[in-house]
């Protein structure tokens, strides 16, 4: 296995790796997401991005996240879980660009939730991939916190199910476009009133009335304006995690800013949360599964 | 008691009633919210709007609404619930403006809710006011849809607590910021789809997980597009009165424009809905105040 190229295309983010076997030698940080993206300009936009590594040579391209959506490059039917990661490949979509270099888009991922509600994931199963391949076989619950934070069952080596919890777009919408966020100066973290959050969030009240304590604590001057971030941040985790797992070992897969406040909401709820930094599960997954690709070549 | 005017005055509305003792005999239905308001704009924007009027006499005003806030044009503090409507009239901000008319504004309420947090009122006291005269003594929960919609119990013509939910403003973040409203073609109104979000919502699952639903039923063709906004006021409302009374009927206060999902979602929920008109309550609460007023004279 040579040089190749490991892409993670999201809505709003690009992210490439240039490959050596299972290192990455190059990063380019940033790129267009999706919404940025003109329907079939895929093609230009990538040899532009990365015009400097296919002039060494048309490296094959393995990729991930929302560029295999409807939206996206080409659609990549979701594959239905319980499923391993080598059914993954097996369904990845394979074409060849412009330039000859072989591209595969890993399929994402559908499942019924344990709340018997349908749900979607696009990109977070390379990460699964990558955390699978460190821990080996095991059940064990994920949290792979972000704009649709993901709970997900891992057992024996194959995602069993999953749940979305829209826990960041709603931060995001509450924060610059209610009530609750209106007029607010520039936020500090506090851990006192972040905790305080989570109590209310463990009463397991409507989550529509617990929000609106945001304004009245507020009115009230029982949270001082600067912290009200850190109180939606508590309400909103909170929600999302009062009915984890407290027995065994939880693995929480991103960024350090992204996992930061889940690994606090944790240690106040006495849940068991391992963190492991998102990128490195992202490089071990992807190149775990273009091994599998590669085999099956 | 001669003519007088009743003004209900909020964050983004502007209403005024020209009253012959209980009746109301002209309206004045558009003028700014407060938000359009600079501060220390108030009386010069009233005398603006309502110049017809006090060109025939300085008549006196009762005024209620946000009006009444930190951010309209006198902060009149909360009264605290459990309270009756004397009470309220008892703490009115009263004052007399430029022009010579007598000015009351009504208080708010606050009270701490059934899930032991602050929650507040400002301006569906007088409704409570209103369908407290109408329906005489008793023990009865009422419901005031709305941005902030009011969940409040009436005992022996009280306010007893109440606890505010975020609904109207959660709709309106989500249909038209959030990724669930993104794309969507006109909507129609659906009451099997309206249902099924109502079903969803009564599992009682984490909110911030049951709204993802409205994606992914979206992309498995489950829900046309043109009924996601059905969907999405299913999931709110349910949420809202899935805690709700079944033994005993239940008021609802509002337009029939506000009250319509409701009432479809009390009888699919069983809940002994009654649904009376919120300018009717309005009027009658603001009589009934303006009479004690009067009488304290």
């Amino acid at each position: 296995m040579d040089k190749w190229i490991a892409v993670d295309w999201g809505t709003t983010n690009f992210r490439a790796f240039l490959m050596q076997e299972s290192n990455c030698i190059e990063r380019c940080a940033r790129g267009p997401g999706l919404l940025q993206i003109e329907p079939g300009n895929f093609e230009a936009e990538l040899f532009h991005l990365l015009q400097s590594w296919f002039a060494e040579a048309p490296y094959p391209i393995v990729m991930a996240g929302m560029v295999g959506s409807q939206q996206g490059w080409h659609e990549v039917p979701y594959v239905e879980a319980p499923c391993t990661f080598s059914s993954l490949t097996k369904q990845a979509y394979a074409f060849t660009t412009r330039w000859s270099s072989p591209v595969w888009i890993i399929p994402g991922v559908r499942c019924h939730s344990p709340y018997q509600q349908p749900d979607v994931m696009r990109g977070e199963e390379v990460q699964l991939a990558g955390l699978s391949a460190i821990n080996g076989p095991g059940k064990y619950q994920v949290i792979l916190p972000g704009t649709h934070s993901k709970h997900v069952l891992m057992d024996n080596q194959s995602i069993s199910h999953f749940s979305t919890y829209m826990t960041g777009e709603l931060f995001a919408l509450l924060s610059q476009h209610s009530i609750l966020g209106r007029a607010l100066p520039p936020q500090e973290d506090n851990l006192a009133v972040f905790h305080s959050a989570i109590e209310v969030a463990q009463r397991k009240t409507p989550l529509s009335h617990q929000l609106f304590s945001a304004r009245t604590y507020r009115l009230n001057k029982e949270i001082a304006e600067q912290h009200i971030h850190s109180y939606l941040s508590g309400l909103l985790i909170g929600a999302e995690l009062v009915n984890c797992e407290t027995t065994q070992s939880v693995w929480c897969v991103g960024s350090s800013k992204l996992t930061e406040n889940y690994s606090r909401a944790a240690k106040y709820l006495g849940i068991n949360l391992h963190t492991i930094d998102g990128d490195e599960c992202f490089i071990r997954g992807i190149s775990h599964l273009y091994q599998h690709i590669a085999g099956e070549q």
